[in-house]
């Protein structure tokens, strides 16, 4: 039996989709409580569409691993990898349960707001004030999570939704970011928002 | 028909089991890819745990449910959080999947870490150093989330672990801290826990 494993054919795109998935799993859930607690169908429909997504990569990936077996030991390796792919598209699977709760009537899934407001980790929004230096700036030159620790799950400006934005994207004036982090790190990011400081020049 | 909902009668400990149960959905999940990636066992046992805390939370928040239930329109309501408390347990169970790996042979998960290099959030590791400031000072005086971005998963002490520690813990020299957040975080915590810079007094 050869030591070598066969997913060294392709390690690249076996990395990639279960990096992507990974990745997808995290944002997914955030994603599905955000959608609760804003009442939103707007980011409920990236839900759905991250979930189809994920069905992609799973299929993906499983017609890789199959296509690299060429011994027990590359298919017992490769079954490790598909395990927690699965688990990864499960968890999509559950975002998707949460999000049905916008189908129900609204009485129904107005109260879940409320629910959430005690948990240690809160989801909440900030607007950017014309006069904040935020505005014309991107995420790579604020850094704006290991400054304050917000994760910025999406951003809404007027109609249109931004999901987890990328180094490249501009923040604009009145962009509603809805954000993700402690008390501590949306009340410093909230003064920079509101323009109340000025935002630090890192070296 | 009534308008008040029958969850009004225990609002606090219904509150409080859907909270601690998006919590652990948040937790468990990264505790599962932590003990893949560190090959750990006994992050793994934690993950085992929260799981089995999921299902006992999952039966309370049923049973106070269906107490709680008197008409039609209550049930209606309190079908939406069962929902979404079926859904964060789903969640624990993909992170019970994902553990699993640590069954099977080492040469069938040790080329898993590696799949997860390139991932935009990193679980990573630091140790604190005796000349840290960071040692015998807790998370609360720290703010380490709000200032660096960095989540502290676990923290490792010799044989001891501790999962996701409260305001009340204390860092001591050659604690093991396993992380998650961005690139940039990580090196500025880095330079705080080897002693190489004094963690700045917060006001």
């Amino acid at each position: 039996m050869k030591k070598n494993i066969s997913i060294k054919y392709e390690p690249t795109s076996v990395k990639e989709l279960l990096t992507e998935m990974k990745d997808i799993s995290e944002l997914v859930v955030d994603l599905a409580y955000s959608a609760v607690i804003f009442d939103s169908k707007e980011i409920a429909e990236e839900v759905k569409k991250l979930e189809d997504e994920m069905d992609k990569l799973l299929y993906q990936i499983r017609i890789i691993a199959m296509v690299a077996t060429r011994t027990v030991k590359d298919a017992e390796q490769l079954a490790g990898l598909l395990q927690v792919a699965g688990a990864a598209e499960n968890i999509s699977n559950a975002a998707g349960d949460i999000i049905k709760l916008l189908d129900t009537s609204i009485e129904s899934r107005l109260f879940l707001p409320s629910l959430f407001s005690k948990a240690d980790e809160k989801i909440r929004t900030l607007m950017i004030a014309a006069k904040s230096d935020i505005a014309n700036r991107t995420p790579a030159e604020l850094n704006i999570e290991s400054e304050t620790g917000m994760r910025i799950i999406a951003v809404r400006r007027g109609e249109k939704w931004f999901f987890a934005p990328q180094d490249d994207f501009m923040f604009l004036q009145n962009d509603i970011l809805i954000l993700r982090g402690v008390g501590d790190g949306y009340l410093k990011l909230k003064e920079y928002a509101e323009g109340r400081k000025k935002w630090r020049e890192l070296e």
